[in-house]
């Protein structure tokens, strides 16, 4: 068992009606407040509405538009307009994209500089205005993690940045707002949510206890999503799924592993760099190839336990069923419709 | 899905060698320091020599012999002390005991009246001392949660407190610092986490994820504890355990559960108010108790795949498969020379 350090500081609220917290947590950072938020869906879906109505004492600036793969521009942006309001809190409503985009913009507000050159240069971030988050598409992890990918497609590049200082102090998470998610949005959340699980688990050396763990996370995963793409407003599927997506990607449960083998992440992040795909679409084109690839004697008993584990096939030894779990993997994303090629 | 909040801020130093930062992270907090241990075993060990050598920088003031189910009367000794010097941090190196007890202290610091009326009231803490703590037995996960038990002798009372304050804000987990634990200790401590768990499993509504969540650290208990107590500095084993210690019983695994059945802990908690025995051992003699007092046919399922998935049990009936679900608890706790009976 490997040696970690582990400290998670977000403030979950989890479930049905959390939002009436909001008002309070809000006011303990101060009432200046900068709302970021993408492409309007939460207008549509009564959100906005209801945020604006929650925070009718504080003083609000908006920064809308905010794109999936988030830009440098909208981090510029953000950070322009938090200087120029002298903004206390950044309330981001919206998926991982929104709140990476406000992490950048919390940590470059501190940065004497361009905060593309923050990035690029992995400055250290030593402080950040606080960020509260009200989570409306389960995949990346934001809520509760130190960590932001931002692209720039002047370099075409998708570069993250990490600091303990970027954590969300306070995320909402109330998995009725994950309903008006596109199904297509849902299965690539969900495909970013196993991704994740999969980079903890194909290592070179996991604990027994990960191991489990991880497996747990991914059975879940596996058993809601298509719960979760047939049906949209399913309370308990969008919940697994919701919380499945922040216990995947902040460590709980791969502490003690020695990480780093799975390459599918990086690359996705390489290539939607350039073609602005789906991140959840570009890995689950990428993973089944992948595991293709490095398929080996030595790698063969591991595709084949995930195999059995997960979809329960198996073949007559450890090769053929990797083979199956692979088929199983790509036949699992065809099901909920993704476009295995571009 | 049950609605919860969830926050353990507490940052984890896991793993050999983590002691080194010691000097850093007091400091953070100041210079004058309680050092608060047990009965003196971390003087045989060298462990009190190393932190003391550690900190010479800093002013020690020292609380010793705090013993299991710790007793009010050293909460009162280290309320004094932290008042009497200033004390600007806790620092509590052991156990359980010695943990509970230093967040009873740090409470009790601020608290206006007598420590035993603060925890017979269940008056609000809203404030506490910073605790740091060097983990030496895996068993109550106090390392990372928000709540002590504290008892008083003389009413035979052991009552809880809780408060978002005494987590506390750094703990130093080295498995290393388990090896010269008694085995009956170890198990005794293993029984402890197991119990943890099965309160969160044995709940009138769990959810799918929960459910697998925690067979995969009750699983790694069942099969970890056997090789810690054989073999004491089976470096593998002890850091299984004590990471399984953390998260089994601070709601990592089990949020979204509809907690509250599970009355063990309850029950153990009066039994040594009245007779001071282990916590565990107490566990020990009441749990395969408790499932056959409340075996039913409502009940039976649940114990029978507890039985199958811990132990590989099975009968040709839920009933059959939950009897001998409880016979192996019953006889995994024996191997682990447990007195069944008091």
């Amino acid at each position: 068992m490997e040696n970690f350090q582990f400290c998670i500081p977000t403030n979950i609220l989890f479930g049905k009606g959390q939002i009436s917290n909001l008002p309070g947590v809000i006011t303990g950072f101060g009432s200046r407040v900068l709302l970021a938020y993408g492409g309007g869906s939460i207008r549509k879906t009564g959100l906005y509405d209801k945020v604006k109505e929650l925070l009718s004492g504080c003083e609000i600036y908006e920064l809308s538009g905010i794109a999936p793969n988030p830009k440098i521009d909208s981090v510029r942006e953000g950070i322009s307009l938090c200087r120029e309001h002298g903004i206390d809190v950044i309330l981001a409503v919206g998926g991982g994209s929104v709140i990476d985009c406000c992490k950048a913009i919390a940590s470059g507000f501190y940065y004497d500089g361009d905060a593309w050159d923050m990035i690029v240069s992995h400055a250290e971030i030593t402080k950040a205005l606080p960020i509260v988050t009200v989570l409306t598409f389960a995949a990346t992890g934001s809520e509760a993690d130190a960590g932001a990918v931002i692209s720039n497609p002047e370099t075409n590049e998708k570069l993250s940045l990490f600091s303990q200082e970027v954590f969300p102090k306070v995320s909402i998470m109330d998995p009725e707002y994950t309903f008006t998610v596109p199904a297509a949005q849902t299965a690539a959340g969900s495909i970013d949510i196993l991704s994740h699980l999969m980079e903890q688990y194909f290592v070179p050396e996991s604990t027994y206890m990960s191991d489990l763990l991880v497996e747990a996370v991914m059975k879940t995963v596996v058993k809601y999503t298509p719960i979760a793409y047939a049906e949209p407003d399913n309370y308990e599927a969008k919940a697994q799924l919701m919380w499945a997506s922040t216990i995947a990607d902040n460590a709980t449960l791969c502490n003690g592993n020695q990480l780093a083998a799975f390459s599918c992440h990086g690359m996705e992040h390489e290539l939607s760099a350039f073609y602005d795909v789906t991140h959840g679409v570009g890995l689950a084109i990428l993973t089944p190839r992948w595991m293709e690839y490095v398929l080996s004697d030595e790698t063969a008993p591991r595709f084949a336990h995930f195999g059995k584990e997960l979809f329960g096939v198996e073949g007559s030894d450890d090769m053929e069923s990797a083979k199956l779990a692979i088929k199983a993997l790509y036949e699992f994303f065809e099901s909920l419709g993704v476009p295995m090629s571009v």
